[in-house]
């Protein structure tokens, strides 16, 4: 039996064909832009998943599901997507059905931080964990959970917005129109733009160094702090500290055994790690918090691509959705 | 058959004795002392149980299951309860097991807070929702989740620790020794505190006369605010402001339906629901927003004796814990 998993972000459309066992056989990627509009997209996604099958000299009856993980809000029970930030023109596209009616095979929905999670959780960092969160502090945050060993994805799919946990009331104005949200402070994005704001300030830093004459970006600042910048060190302190906080909240409410902390800007190290444990510590219960390992994602960039063909073989053996982890 | 259910508080000690339908026949009620300590406590249960027993004509081996409500940390797939902060000399005591002993009937352990949100939820406010959040907003600041139509309790049992999410870092300190915890500053306890704080300068308010010769409590603070009193109506505007900041923070990462809101603070009516209503909107994302319903509590004082009975019901009836609701 075949499955298959795809990955739709705003840059890049990733189709891999897998086993029954879930072992990955082949990869296609494309290149694809967010102007393009799902009409588009869409034809390109069925365009790969059919020179995907041929190649591996699979028919589409021989698949047994297609799961697609897709950013922003998505309901899984419905296959809608609903509005993603970063792809304009997607609005309430029932995705899932379209795919099935095109290819002849099921296809099921989900956000592609939660396929993430669940990759995480099934095959990855997080295997034999029953109570898990997976956060990703990237360009963005994302997150999704693991919960008494299933899938959480909220009442209509929009579950796991870790990076919209508000923590400074007066703070950064967010894309989602709130202010102070975690990601307008601790994502990489939001760390370059706070370098950009003391750039244009007459603060003494090494910061304008490292950027050179572009725009700083969060690498820039890790560059900087390690070198021993303060200003550079103190912007990562916030973010580390905005992190500490968001990640005490999800312990509080959740109280995980496992957290699964990844992305392009925990590559900063202790420079993140310190002051987030210490807010961490500051903001949870110690009862919610004890026993609470938090480790690096196994899965690194194809968390979302394996994720999303262990959802197509939960998803086609199992009946409904949301079942236990095996 | 038989379930019995019991909720034990720090002043006092109930337990309901119901029929197969979960209908409640008989409740008996116990005052108890936070000091007498643990041996002294489980007496007076096992005790209450024979009683209630003996009062309703069902021998023990008629009877399918005991559920227990605790307040504070409590691990439910152990049955030990952890330190709940209401209870000294609570420490890792194995209640399940000890009463199971004692009484010769199975016996289960949860939070009861958790126990007060699966009642609301499987015959209360919350029936026929699958993903919802109770709080109430009281002496102190309680919370269970029923997520994808199961109670969930996290890893060790400590899960939904919504007043402990910290709204203010440089807040009022906190019984659990953070600052700024929502409890610490939307609870009746905090909401009286910071009223005595006012009543310490020389600030003028109507609060002296409402409170006469004693400390002010949440209740004289209503009545002032009702009364038009400014300094009372901006104590409730914080109060209800940091609770819409923890309800905000509570709908991105679960994305309820429903969010069960009750607790004598509640009370206050608009004078809180209205700031906090301001605050759930600039702390929450639209997508999680989108569809949720906010209501109060049908069990009052009831839920979690009613949450006991329906726990007992639920394990005896299946398999291991966390099942559906039916």
């Amino acid at each position: 039996m075949t499955y298959v998993g795809i990955d739709l972000g705003g840059t890049r459309l990733r189709v891999a064909i897998a086993g029954a066992s879930g072992s990955i056989k082949h990869v296609v990627r494309h290149p694809t832009e967010a102007a393009w509009g799902p009409e588009h997209v869409i034809t390109r996604i069925v365009k790969a998943i059919e020179g995907a099958l041929r190649h591996q000299h699979v028919k589409p009856a021989d698949v047994a599901a297609i799961a697609i993980g897709m950013p922003g809000p998505a309901n899984g029970r419905t296959g809608v997507v609903l509005s993603p930030p970063n792809l304009p023109g997607w609005r309430d596209v029932p995705i899932a059905e379209i795919l099935a009616q095109r290819t002849g095979i099921r296809t099921f929905l989900e956000n592609d931080a939660n396929l993430a999670a669940f990759g995480e959780a099934r095959v990855g960092a997080g295997k034999g964990a029953s109570h898990l969160a997976y956060v990703t502090v990237s360009t963005g945050i994302g997150a999704g959970f693991v919960l008494d060993g299933r899938l959480y994805s909220g009442s209509s799919g929009v579950a796991g917005e870790v990076g919209h946990i508000v923590i400074e009331p007066d703070g950064p104005l967010c894309n989602c129109g709130n202010r102070g949200c975690l990601e307008a402070i601790a994502s990489g994005t939001a760390i370059a733009r706070a370098a950009l704001e003391v750039l244009s300030t007459r603060t003494r830093t090494e910061l304008r160094r490292h950027a050179g004459a572009n725009r700083p970006n969060a690498a820039d600042v890790v560059r900087a702090a390690r070198s021993g910048d303060q200003v550079a060190c103190r912007l990562l302190d916030r973010a580390g500290t905005a992190l500490g906080f968001g990640m005490g909240t999800l312990v509080n409410l959740l109280n995980p055994e496992l957290l699964i902390l990844g992305g392009s800007v925990m590559k900063a190290g202790r420079l993140i790690t310190r002051p987030m444990q210490a807010a961490l510590v500051a903001s949870s219960w110690e009862s919610a918090r004890r026993g609470l390992r938090i480790v690096a994602p196994a899965l690194g960039q194809n968390a979302g691509l394996v994720g999303a063909v262990e959802w197509a073989r939960l998803q086609a053996t199992s009946p409904g959705r949301a079942q236990a982890i095996s």
